[in-house]
Order: structure tokens, then C-alpha cells, then sequence
């Protein structure tokens, strides 16, 4: 499939003035104005949209969801809950109709389910994304860099770099940190380069691994970006990025951050995240259209001051 | 705007058998075999897909979600709930970074969150669509026509019909009904038409009458599809349909059912219903871009079993 | 029944620096150590609990809980919430037993539930009762003066001060303030005396206006203690204070206050207090016995860090 | 302590004929009239509350109730949640007080939280309690022998029996089953007997294997009573049965039932039953104080139709 050679990440030794340097280089505060809360998604365009729907071509929409999972596991401590308000048992007054009800509550943040990050759900400092207070977040949520900001939806082109094909493999080991030369080799194996306005989709084969070995805590281990990518995701002017795990490497090579990717995207370049989709569906579809580019789709919920929504973004080809 | 003369409904006075043949006429049970559980949604082809692709033109992107309302109200009776995990005043342990974290509960069903009905929410004499028991539901959850066949979406063209341009008022009275032939001239004055796997989307501006007016109790009153309408999206054989109250007429004129759109609908042609969408920006788009059809993509979160999911569908233009 | 006139509160314009003095006189910080998280119960001994035992003579016990209210209105702005785990519809694979289950979720603090506030509740300029800092309340709950310390309940005796009786009248007006000589009046008319220890409950009648009128939004309108109860309160050593509306008489007559009696008696005396209780079946109760003390117990859940706990109090005769 | 030796349960073959007549011979259906909805609670009569409250002398409460418990565990797969409506940060507009608050949820039915089953939680072939039907639990809760029924607590004498002290040992095993020999020595050994009304706890000491030991899955193996108990139970009257497990043993070694005691003392004696309590502190206050009997009081939330509630009974020396 490829000879790129699988890498284990070299735990990275750099001083706390090196990591620094690393978030101000990608810094992007200021770029679209003092009250920009937007970030990257700044890039994308209308062309970049009809570039997307331009892409439509089988007519074939792709989850990249997982399902919304009541099952407590190592990856799900807070398992969501679901229950029936009515169901088949309640007749109303009037004969007809009967109707069946949920409810649904969870904490969406998490190890487990597909969701959105907002700029507001990280801080550098006591700062988020564009130097915005980190107490403008209270317990009655986010003044500023809300998800509901995203009421009108993600569109584009999306991009997915498969690196367990690139690698050969089915999955990535937990301690398999990818970096940014892995992102070129996989540009060049799958024939795409992601540019200005991309929704990007890094696979590590997470969900894959899940199913055929169970759920793990994640946090403990699973592969992700290596820091070093930050400076690849501000040059590329990605608008957003998307993985099966939670983008970041686990655990952080790093003593200085737990998740610099989290930290450097989110906080510093502006990047809204997906953690926990699944991309197996999405991977199998591209390899066999033979194309790794697609457009791209998601809405998240309209919740007010929310730090993040659960999502189900689709990729249509 | 228009020269239509703004209707009253006549309440219906038909025999309980007229009524019952309302629904057997419409009747899709058996159409895509005896397993299926996704309805009209089978109208939708790749070709629809690609077509719904092909209007995307301006690059922009409107949705069609009211935001997550945590008031009660008199058409909110159960807010959703929104609290914090955790906030800025809580330091992780390396230091770097902090991060905020939300909960979010919602019993979506009910007047006011946009929200997608699956097949398995209305029963006709203990029967869901297509036939399948209602004992198919049970307090966990639906094994039948759930939300979560949807996974992969609603994607394809959709069109706005918007009834209070056409009668030229900002919104529809409380007991306005909506009849085919308002159908029929909407598509006229539109300068469209309602086709095979089309999602369609019926404004009344209940959405703008809120804001002017406030929230009312709309079980008691609101705009909507009068039963006579569900020959026409039989025969139209429309995949998808949406509005900004519930869709029917409330409170229904027919003593035999309080819903016989949601009844019809669901139940019997197998279409999936919007409820509680605000088309009020999807019109203004509209208007001003001179068509009134435009691609339409909706994903629903993965709720297994459930009988619905929160959405916040979007209008690309 | 008393000679007692009723009287409407003067509003009371007192200085900053009076009303400062009004909280520093009745300032309990120190008094038990300078880790002390108990406050006021502190008072009750043994003998109290001895003492409260041994006014069970009719064997009879009387709740002081108003039921669970999912309904929302005026002052239940978010109700609780209540639903079916599992109903009589579920099988299990054994046969036998069949069972029903069930979840609860409340934000128990508001207007309209019976709950017990601990002393973490309330902060005075950055600091809770005995001088712990505010921060030390976080999104993740309370570490000082949490609802669990009281794991072994509140037991003692419970004395009723029932204003509306004394007055002669069914209930107080919604601006009718209850001044530390209406309670020593009270104590008269009763032929009871609240001593060092005593779990005081004071009725204005809310719970049977209620029932009679329906509710109201008791922050616009409810009958309460006057701020100058307070030295009262510390005076007479209350161990907990309790009442059918907040306690506080609503709108706060003070600029500098919206709940006096909330700041005085938690922050400042130490003093647990019980909001929106039903003192009616007690009323009537000591009524009957003609005495207006008795046994008294309480048992908080044991919710860890928390703020409250909803709580139903009883009074045993 | 005691010569009695630890015993196993040999796993009782017994004919379907045979176990259906345990269950007849407890039948208590129409005892106390064919509408009653309390059961055994009917033995107690003010002569018990005021008997339990003679037992009060050295005034001191101890909780039988375990934490509130957030973390998924092999006993908790459905944890408690509980988040913060507001904290520190948040200042009200008149300045002062500012306050804390928050939000609590639970499916207190399970094997972690101490809760009071009411008799609507446990059907015997499509009945409960006194022969009402189990229709009577649907989506909306239970309407008959809901817990709120039980809005004036539960007071009385309370009984410890502690069969591990019976029997030299720490804890029960999981496979050890409690058989009405081992309730008659306890008795003999504790110098107690339980009388027609009294509230019954039977310690097996599961709360203090767990914190030595860590959770565990009670469904897999837990100490409790034995279904010969169902006849001791039956003809002492008890009024109450509390455990620290789940009061059966499991796993059942009836193929007929899974949990024939729930079956038993709830749908045929009509017993309340406590699940999951804490008895740790209460046997070594028995213990100390050299007596197993002591004042009981137990106030359920009142959850109207709920099946059950969570609950911190105490015990009062």
C-alpha cells in the first residue's frame, strides 16, 4: 500500500520556552478583527461551498457518527441517558393518534461521543481563542465563542488522510503519533492536497479498533496528532478538524499541556475540532470512489452558550 | 403580492368512515416490501441527491433550527436543561490547559425544538408504519422505524412553499388551514414544483410571530396542513416534510384525531415530519434569491431506539 | 383568635453601614473554630434529640414536603423531571420478576420544592459562612459547608410559629414582612417558647393560598421575615429555621439585599434553612393537639459537594 | 463471637408447584382491604412510634445511606449526575447575596444508591401488590402503590440483625445465603426480637467489603436472604426489610425467580423494601451501645407515581 514506515512519536524534549513558541507561531488573534469569533471557519468561502456540492457526484451520503452510547465503559464514564416520556401504552384522550416520546440528556465532551468543540472550550492562559477572558465562561456557559455561533452549519469540502492505509495497517497503536510528514505522505497516497477552506478528517482507525477489540480508556492511550502538526493545520489554513480519536496524541508527550492540539487549534489558530467520529464508513467510501475529497456537511444544535454539540456530519459523494 | 384571498377552514364535518378512508387512500404499507422502515425516504435517489448538489450556487448556507429554548413557556412546557461541567475556575492538574464542559437534556418532542419525528412516533390502531406493532415500542426505546436508520441522513432538494406570501400577510392566523389548492398556488406564485423525493417545507411564520407576539399555547391554536392536504403529498410523493408549527392544524377540526397530518403522514404515507422549524430566513433567502428550491441536508443524531432527534436542518443556496 | 393586628412592612431605609452592622451583629464566624462547617446545629446536643423523642406521644408523623412538581408555572420555572427506566411492558428473560423503574432529575434550588440549603449556598462579599472562601465552590460542587455533612440528618425538637393564626387569618398577604415581635407574639398565642437548639418552623400560609389561588411568582410577591429577625434568629439560637415560602419576605424592602434573611441566617449565623415547605397538615396539627412543639427529623440525601438536597421534613406528635 | 458456623446455600431444586406455593402461603392480597396500597406498613400503629421514639437516649442519629454515587462502576453503571445551576461566578444585579445552586439526576432504582422500593416496582404474573394490575405502571408512572403514598415517612422501631457478627466474620461472601435460622440466632445472639411492625435491617456487610475491596457486580454475586425467609418475614409482621445488598441473594438459585424476595416480601406480603443501605456505622453504634433495637425514620421524596425513591434512613439511640 505504501513504504512509509510506521513511527512511534519520540517523546519530544523541548524547553517550556520552545513549546511556547510553538502556539504564538500559529497564533491567529487578531487576524479577522479584535471581535472575530469565528476562527478558520473565516476561510471557507462561497466558493469553497460550491466547490464542496461541486463533488457531488454518486449521490451517496456518509455518517461519520457514532451512535449515542448509554453503556458506562472506559471511554464513557458519563454514559448518556435516554428514556421513553410515553410510549405504546398511553392513549390519549381521543383515541387517535397514540404517539411514542423521548427524552435524551448527556454530556457530550467526552471520550466517546461524535461532537463539535467551540472555541470556547479551550483556554491558553486564562484566554481563549482571539484573547477573549476565559471567565466570559460561567456556569451559565459562554459569552463568547459559543457553538450556537455555528447555527448555520459547517459546509464545504471535506478531506479525509487515512494513515492507517498509508500505513498499511488496520488501525494505529495507541502510542503511534502522527506527524506532519505523515500528512504530506498521505496527501501524495491518496492523490488530494487539503488547501485553504478544507474540512479535514485525520483517520487513526480508531472505531475500527473498538469494535473488533472493545472500548479503552483513551485517555491512557490513543494515537493523534503530534504537536509539531499545529504548524501544518495554520499554513494549510484548514477551517476545521475532524479524527476518531480526540485529535490529540494520548497521552501528551508533553509535560507542558495534556493536549496541545486541543490547545494550539482550538485556543490559538482558531480551529473548531470534531473528536470521536467514526471513519470507517467515510475511509471505505473514498477508497473505493478512489478519491479522498468530498463535500462536506454539519449542523450542530442551536444551543446557546454551549461549549460544544453533538454532531452527526455526513460526507456526500 | 398575490391575489389569493386568505382562507378560514370550514371545520370538516365528515363520517367517521370519510375520514378513515382519508387514510387508507394514502396507505404505503407493503409499497418498498414488508420490512422497510424508512418510508418515503425511498424516493430518494442518487439522482436527487446530485440534483439538490447541483442548486448550490451562492455558497451560503441558512438554517432551519429555533435554538435550544431553557424557558418554560407556554409552548415549552419541559425547557431543555443546559449546566455546566465545568467552567474556568476549575484548573486541570498539569496546569495546561484549562477547559470548559456542558450537559444538555431535552425532551425535544413538543412545540418548540425543531426537532425530526421518526416512523415509529404515531400509531394507527396499535400500529406503526407499514404495520409493525406498537408493541415495538417499549419503555426502551423503539426496535422499529427509530431515528437512528436515519444515520446517514436526509439529503436532496428541498422546496419552500411559504403560504403567508402568498396570501401576502407576515403569518397565518391561528385557524388558518392550509388546503392543496393553497399548495397548488403557492408552487404557482413560486414559480415551482413540488416533485418526487423533494423534502418539503410549508411556512405558516409562526417562527416570526413568536418574536413579534411572544410564545403561545399552540395545541390551542396554530396555522397548519389541513387533513385534505395528505392526497396531495401521497401523490406528489414527497421524501421529507417540514414546517414552523407542527405541521397540522391545531386543534384539529376532525373529532376522530387531533393530528391527522402527523397521523396521516407518519403513520400511514411514511413521511418523516420537521416540527418546529424557523423558516423565517430560509423565506427571506428565498425572496431574494428568486427560487425557492435549493439543496437540503439534515443529520440527526444517532439515537438508538429513538423516536426523534433534535435537528438543525439547513437551506444551501 | 388574636388581637394581633396585621401589618404591612414599612419599607426600611436603612444606611449601607446599618445594614452592614445588621450582618455583623449576628456574625456566628469563629464561634465553634475556625473549621467548623455546621454552624447553628452545633446547638443541638443529645438532650435536644432526647428531648425532641419525647414529645412523640400520639404516634403520629406529619410531612412538611410538597410533592415533586413537573408542571412548570410561575414559580416553577423548571420543573423536575420524572421518567419510566422501565414500565410493566418489559419481560425480563427469566419471566419473573417483572418490574418498573424509575428516573428523577431536579434543580431542586427555586421557588416551588421543599429542599434543605446547605451553607455553601450563600456568600457574603466572596465568602460563605465561618470565612471560607467563595472559590472554594466550583463547577464541580462545594469542597467546604457541602449538603453531605449532614448525613446524619437533623433530629430534635421542631417548634411552629403560625403566623397566619395569630393574625386570624388563612394566610399572610404576598407584602405582609414578619417582625420579631410577631414572633414573640406567636410563642404567646401558642404557649410555646423557642429555645437554644430548636428547629423553628415559621408558616405564612403560602402552601394553602396555593392550593386556593393557584401559584405566583413568589419573587414579585411573598410573605416573609423581615430582616430584623435576624438578631432574633441568633438571639434566640435557632439550630435551622424553616418556612413555606423562602423565608425572606419578597421583594427584599433593602437595595443592598434581595434575600436578607438568606444572607444573615446562612452566611453570617450558620443557620441551614428549608425552603418552600407545606406547613398546612402541621398547622393543623398542632392546632388539634393544642401544642405547637414536637418531634422533629430530617435527612438530607447524601449528595456529595452539593449545595441542597430536597428533603421531606417530618414533625412526629 | 458466636459458634454458629458460616454457612453456603445449597442451591434449592424445587418443583414450579412448589415454588409457587412459597409465594401463596405470603399472600397478604386483600388482608387489609382490596383498595389498600400500604401493606405491611399497616402494622404499624401509633403504639410502634411511640415505642421506637422510647428507645431514644443517648441522642445520636446514624445515617443508613451511601453517597450519592457519580462514577460508573460495575455497581453504578448508571451514575448519578450532578452539575452546578451556578456558582461563585456569578454575580446577582443587586450585587448581594451572590449564590450557588445546582442539579441533580437519578435512576435510583439499581445496585448502588440507597433507595425505598414502592410495592407498584415488583409485578407476580401481571400483578402487583393486593391484585392490582400492572397496567396500572405506564410511560407517566405508577398509579397505584406509588411512592408518594408514603408522603408520611416511616417511622418506628428499627431492629438490626447482623449476620456476619453472627457469624465471626467480616462480610458475607457472595454466595452466602441468609436462611430464617440465621435471623433466629441473630436474634438469640443480639438479645432483640422482631415484633409485629418493627423495620427490619439485615446486615451482610457488602458496604464495608466494598470500600476494602473495591465495587463489584452485586448481579453476579451477592450475600442475602435466602426465599425461605419469605415465611419468617410474613409471620414476624415485620413492617419494613432494609439490606445492604440488594436484600436477595443473588444470583438467584431459583430458575423461577431472579429475585424472590423483591417478588415476595413486595408483591405478596407487601413489604417496602431498602435497598443498598450503609449499615456499617449502625452495627457498630448497635454494637456499642450493646442493643439491636433503636428509632427508625425514613422520609421517601414525594415523587408522585414513582416506583421508588431515594432515601437516608436513620437510626436514633
Amino acid at each position: 500500500m505504501t513504504g512509509t514506515t510506521p513511527k512511534k512519536t519520540t517523546p519530544t524534549h523541548v524547553s517550556k520556552k520552545e513549546f511556547e513558541e510553538l502556539f504564538r507561531a500559529v497564533c491567529n488573534w487578531g487576524r479577522w478583527g479584535n471581535d472575530d469569533e469565528r476562527g478558520t471557519l473565516n476561510y471557507i468561502q462561497p466558493e469553497h461551498i460550491r466547490r464542496g456540492a461541486g463533488l457531488v457526484r454518486s449521490g451517496r451520503s456518509v455518517s461519520m457518527a457514532v451512535p449515542i452510547n448509554q453503556v458506562a465503559g472506559p471511554d464513557n464514564p458519563r454514559p448518556a441517558t435516554h428514556y421513553m416520556v410515553q410510549g405504546f401504552d398511553i392513549h390519549s384522550d381521543r383515541g387517535e393518534p397514540q404517539f411514542s416520546a423521548d427524552y435524551f440528556a448527556s454530556e457530550f465532551h467526552g471520550d466517546c461521543h461524535t461532537h463539535l468543540d467551540a472555541l470556547c472550550h479551550i483556554f491558553w492562559r486564562g484566554k481563549m481563542y482571539n484573547g477573549f477572558d476565559a471567565d466570559q465562561v460561567t456556569s451559565h456557559g459562554a459569552n463568547r465563542c459559543a457553538i450556537d455561533l455555528l447555527r448555520g452549519g459547517i459546509v464545504g469540502r471535506g478531506v479525509l488522510l487515512d494513515i492507517p492505509k498509508l500505513r498499511g495497517v488496520r488501525w494505529l497503536e495507541d502510542d503511534d503519533g502522527i506527524l506532519p510528514s505523515d500528512l504530506d505522505a498521505a496527501e501524495k497516497e491518496h492523490g488530494v492536497r487539503v488547501e485553504e477552506g478544507d474540512i479535514l478528517l485525520v483517520r487513526n482507525g480508531r472505531a475500527l479498533k473498538r469494535r473488533v477489540k472493545g472500548p479503552w480508556n483513551v485517555r491512557e492511550g490513543c494515537a493523534g496528532l503530534e504537536a509539531s502538526c499545529l504548524g501544518w493545520l495554520y499554513e494549510r489554513r484548514v477551517a476545521a478538524l475532524g479524527g476518531d480519536g480526540h485529535n490529540d496524541l494520548a497521552p501528551s508527550p508533553y509535560k507542558l499541556s495534556m493536549a496541545p492540539i486541543h490547545l494550539g487549534a482550538i485556543a490559538m489558530i482558531g480551529i473548531h475540532l470534531i473528536d470521536n467520529a467514526d471513519l470507517e464508513e467515510l475511509a471505505e467510501t473514498c477508497k473505493r470512489a478512489g478519491r479522498y475529497h468530498f463535500m462536506f456537511t454539519m449542523a450542530p444544535l442551536v444551543l446557546q452558550r454551549g461549549t460544544a454539540s453533538p454532531v452527526n456530519p455526513l460526507a456526500i459523494f
